[in-house]
């Protein structure tokens, strides 16, 4: 069993369609598989693959008798988190824990693909249908396609690229605008020390192994689950060792480097497309290295994210909200990650665009003023005790969340919620999204929560938003690389008198004795702390000189050099490490779940395809169809035309040949919502024109000095099509089809 | 003399002041000098430097008696541009050419700037000043900073991205929305085959020399250039040599390689900064280089222009057009030049915003229809012939200038009215702008005609904006490096009747043959042409086969395997290679010069500076202020921010305590243009607060209920402040100055 090299599904095998159907359902949050064998023609050319599905989502759940064919698996998944639970009680070794956290993982997976298999096929989907649509109508397609293309990259066209600027623009109005945020545009070039201290330089790797021949690289978790696979569905594989490879698969997740090594060792693992031998496991940093400047001294990366830019912000930041917190920084922009094998469209690519809010606040108040606005928003919530105890996702209002320890705090929940909002405004399915809490073992050390909002697609669930509280984490990190102080100020409920001690040094004699090297003597006293003042007060007292070392340097201070002063000072505000919650979106899944969400079909007609992507992020808000190529309708296309654009109403004239219904129908494809046809009754007066609404067909007669405006006001959500169909006479003409 | 290391201009000489100054002034288009002597205080500080300046923009020109004192500089030039047109139509040696060439642009520029310091000072512009309200309030700053910075990179801050993202905005209305251009966003990783195609990995360097020390680089016609002049005014240099000094200065432009490293060598130079030797000549690349993937064996570069994105995906674009011509396609996005010696602020960084196009049209019909719509617009042309004749810019309407041949054709016109229509608008003066002509040979070998729009601020006159007829350059050089087609095709008046030669390849028995490279050798003949075809026909009937030559392995054909067909055939459309016309705006640029050309101090209170931008691309529509803390205008202020939210009002609540006065002035400094106050009498009803204009500070009284619509309206260029003025009464209280 192998990937298909054109759509990375599982490949079909007659000979065994049913066992590899049944493993795939359990074992793989794979939905399709290809039919056609992967041979070639004569020419070399491949020939076109097919899909066939093999189901399709969940739209409810919690039927009695599909739950009676979970328990089991549900129970297994709770047996397991127990154990994790019980093993981190006992503080058993970390090994232990991972291994046993990999195993429940594989559990709660074997979990969710049965779930999701058990689901009633409420609706089809065809990707492979679907990723025509997008390639044909350019919404987007392979990078540099004529010179031979590079994988994991995409160029969006018109109509990708307007959907994704609308998106955007959305954005920057749902959070940026209504939130008050300070929005920056910070470098993607990024020097060394500052990813060093992020930890992206040490920790943001993956293992890979290279073809000791052809250099071909290949990601090491994927290339040994891969050869697992095959050796478990091989016939003559012994039941033992298939046993083995299931056990190895379940602990893959937690596996170091020296393990993952000793698997390939034992399996004897090759390069599956040379068979030649293979590299011990090597660590691949996914950052894009860069030089800066000519001299090629100055190392730098390519941004991973955009976040650090807003940190290194952080005190110019602070400063223009005139030192308040809370306050939160927002990004949007393109950030790197050379990813060993990119695949899944615009699911994991090497360039992407991000969406990243920072929100800093005071530790110990992460209350948020509007959280009563959201309180009683319903979200899904999958909470790691759920995940560990093998339980479905349970909708809750985040107000009952928060208020019951299950989110941490409001501010974290006021963002959930908002985060929901947008996805579903944008045109997210909210019965195909849910929140999941990160399990302890999967979240970075320093974050106290993080829920990612996950978008059920074609792929399985995938996370489209993160959102984490990250705690001091950052603000802290770059304060201690830097030595500059990334702090806020809070205010004391009452004064506070403390004890200060502090060297005063004597700058002319230091800048007497130490000339150039004075500046730096002076810098390095000011910011001792109390245990090294008393050091240095008990060396001067004792020997007469304190050795200061600086770098390599070492200076010898005398008494004269140096004063130690003590004193008592009233205090009305304490230094703060602001709290960071940081909500992040990878804009490319979310554009393309919302595509997945919305391709559709008309009933009736399986060749009839449609986006019905909300009008608001729709790239094109509306068509003007002439019925004909008659010149009497041009000086009525001209006008509307105008007055559209006064309107800020993005629109497209399609005067091509071809019958009404296939234009509406080539519109329908690029999601224009709405279409106005100009015909013989718009010439006589009043002039009248006709407005069709895309999802539901429907058509009114309109004044055609009023339809500019209606199409404006149902653009941007200030009119429905119910009540323009309640004020408007109806159409009633049916639209032929494609002829 | 030396540059400032703080601000790059040059440094005050107190001794020579005088001499210094008319130097400068002829020579260079500096306009400040710094005045504190780069002295270091006792702990290594640089003091805080200050510039005078020497001399003011103008902002008219033409009068008599200054034509005067110009006249032998202008015709000084014209001389000069009469030796440039001769040797050319002599055909002389490119050397020569160039020579002359350099000698002309030196005088121009001598022209130039003596122009500028007679124009009567009718503004003051201090750059310091401005700079630092621009550090100050967080428009952009050094990125990195805390990490001790790196130059040519800026982080925009809260306002300097808000105004770069309205900017981007507006353009986005304004060009593709208005004129339906199809907007695409493209991969910035390059791979090095799309970049070697269009002749930026063989062209796009500068040359540079390296201390051979330290390794420090220079860009080396800056270091020659402040080598020479520091020759050229010093004391106890003979005349002849400062008269070789400004004969090399003159001609340094035009120098080779070799020519400088022969200057270099016979002046001994040496590193400004260290006084080590430097190393030969180096060209050197200014794109980043990038390894895509793990293998490290794809090599890229980020993208040093946003252009050749459109110009790779030419095929889609034809094809979602329609197969139509002309259209045109739009990027914005980020490129990326590895600057051997960043200077100028935002004017010369290694990462940039460019805002692109690229319409295609016809080379035989560059009409374009909206033509008429912008014919009169006058437009301030420096053409080329002007330039080599010393002459001044001259006003024309795009009409004539298009007529009578100055400008190429219309579409290259009716971009040029349009993109000065969008500055304008943007906030730059239409007293700076201008639309300079290249010289041919500034003008790449393949360009038809091109004018900058340059904007005049501190630096000099700066292009912003480049307008280019590229003609059918890119498409063909991808074309050729690919072997894919990219033209159009073009309908013929009346079909054409066309003999047709074409080899008929025998699959089935080059398949046999060649295996696994038939399909090469079948490709490869049906690209054949016809000189080809008839080399082959003859070659079988004379030999019996033929080696076909593929890369460099050749297949021995023999007449089985091949048929030459010949036959007439009626064809209705011809092949087109479009012409490409490219308005292509540095964003970075035109910010600063709108900055630049924004910045204003209140008549009688020097100290109070603001920024005047238009409210179209202003950070932030209007402030909300209360008079005071009274808890009674809350209500007031959370009801008038929701209604502004409601309307896309970006706005700010400035409830800080200060005076009104006060925080106007802190407004005023962000660009606000209208600030609402609450106060007292809001409280009464009918409701009413005041609303300021930043720039008249004119004051009205407005019911509260209006005002929120009448701010929406100012603030898109619906409303005018003067009509806002007749409607409601004037508020005459004044405003108190900052207490």
């Amino acid at each position: 069993m192998i990937l298909c090299s054109i759509c990375d599904v599982l490949r079909y095998n007659r000979a065994n369609l049913k066992r590899i159907e049944n493993y795939i359902l359990n074992f793989t949050s794979v939905r399709y598989i290809c039919i056609t064998p992967l041979v070639r023609n004569k020419w070399g050319t491949k020939k076109k693959h097919r899909n066939i599905k093999l189901n399709i989502f969940k739209e409810t759940m919690a039927d009695p008798k599909l739950e009676e064919i979970l328990a089991p698996l549900r129970s297994s998944v709770k047996e397991q988190g127990d154990i994790v639970r019980k093993l981190k009680a006992e503080g058993a070794p970390d090994l232990d824990v991972k291994q046993a956290v990999a195993e429940l993982k594989l559990r709660k997976k074997v979990l969710e693909d049965k779930e999701l298999s058990l689901a009633p096929t409420s609706t089809t989907f065809d990707r492979a249908k679907m990723e025509d649509l997008l390639k044909r109508r350019f919404f987007y397609d392979q990078s540099f396609a004529i010179y031979g293309g590079i994988t994991g990259q995409f160029d969006f066209g018109p109509m990708g690229c307007a959907f994704k600027a609308n998106l955007l623009q959305a954005w920057r109005q749902f959070f940026i605008l209504e939130e008050q945020m300070l929005e920056v545009d910070c470098s993607i070039l990024t020097p060394e020390s500052v990813l060093k201290a992020s930890g992206h330089v040490d920790r943001f790797a993956d293992l890979m192994t290279k073809d000791l021949k052809t250099g071909e690289c290949f990601r090491l978790d994927h290339l040994i689950k891969a050869h697992l696979e095959k050796i478990a569905v091989e016939k003559n594989t012994p039941p033992d060792v298939k046993a083995e490879c299931r056990d190895i698969h379940t602990k893959l997740e937690g596996m170091n480097k020296e393990e993952m090594a000793s698997v390939m060792k034992k399996f004897n693992m090759k390069s599956p497309l040379t068979g030649n031998d293979l590299t011990e496991p090597i660590e691949f940093n996914l950052m894009f290295g860069i030089h800066i400047g000519p001299t090629g001294l100055v190392k730098g990366f390519l941004r991973p994210e955009t976040a650090q830019g807003i940190f290194v912000n952080f005190k110019r930041l602070l400063e223009f909200n005139q030192g308040r917190l809370p306050f939160a920084a927002a990004q949007i922009g393109n950030a790197f990650r050379n990813e060993i094998s990119p695949r899944s469209g615009l699911i994991r690519v090497r360039e992407f665009t991000m969406a990243e809010i920072e929100h800093f606040c005071d530790p110990n108040n992460k209350k948020h003023p509007k959280f009563d606005a959201v309180r009683n928003t319903e979200l899904l919530l999958y909470s790691a005790c759920n995940q560990m105890d093998g339980k479905s996702p349970e909708k809750h209002t985040i107000g009952s969340a928060v208020d019951n320890g299950l989110v941490a705090n409001e501010t974290l929940g006021y963002f959930m919620a908002r985060i929901q909002t947008f996805l579903i405004r944008s045109g997210v399915d909210p019965t195909k999204l849910r929140f999941r809490q990160h399990m302890s073992n999967e979240m970075a050390h320093y974050a106290q929560d993080c829920w990612d909002a996950e978008c059920l697609t074609s792929y399985g669930w995938i996370e489209s938003v993160g959102c984490a509280d990250r705690s001091a984490y950052d603000l802290s990190q770059h304060s201690k690389a830097t030595g500059i102080r990334l702090a806020a100020e809070r205010k004391l409920t009452e004064p506070k008198i403390v004890d200060v001690i502090e060297v005063v040094p004597n700058k002319a004699t230091i800048g007497k004795a130490f000339k150039k090297n004075a500046k730096q003597i002076v810098d390095a006293l000011t910011t001792l702390n109390v245990v090294d003042i008393g050091n240095i007060e008990a060396k001067l007292v004792n020997d007469g000189s304190y050795d200061l070392v600086i770098d390599d340097n070492s200076f010898t201070l005398n008494k004269d050099m140096i004063d130690v002063k003590r004193y008592k000072k009233t205090v009305h505000v304490e230094d703060v490490i602001p709290s960071v919650i940081e909500p992040s979106f990878g804009i490319g899944r979310v554009m393309y779940t919302i595509f997945e969400h919305n391709f559709k079909t008309r009933e009736n007609d399986e060749q009839r395809t449609y986006l019905s992507l909300p009008a608001l992020v729709a790239p094109i808000k509306c068509s003007v169809l002439p019925l004909s190529s008659n010149s009497e309708f041009h000086p009525f296309i001209k006008e509307l035309s105008s007055a559209l654009t006064k309107l800020d109403v993005s629109h497209k004239v399609d005067d091509s040949s071809g019958s009404i219904g296939r234009r509406y129908a080539r519109t329908d494809e690029i999601a224009i919502p709405y279409g106005i046809t100009i015909d013989f009754d718009t010439l006589k007066e009043p002039h009248s024109a006709t407005l069709r609404e895309r999802d539901s067909m429907g058509q009114v007669r309109i004044p055609l000095d009023e339809i500019a405006k209606v199409v404006h006001n149902l653009s941007y959500n200030k009119l429905t099509w119910k009540e323009v169909e309640n004020k408007y006479p109806k159409f009633e003409q049916q639209e032929s089809k494609g002829n």
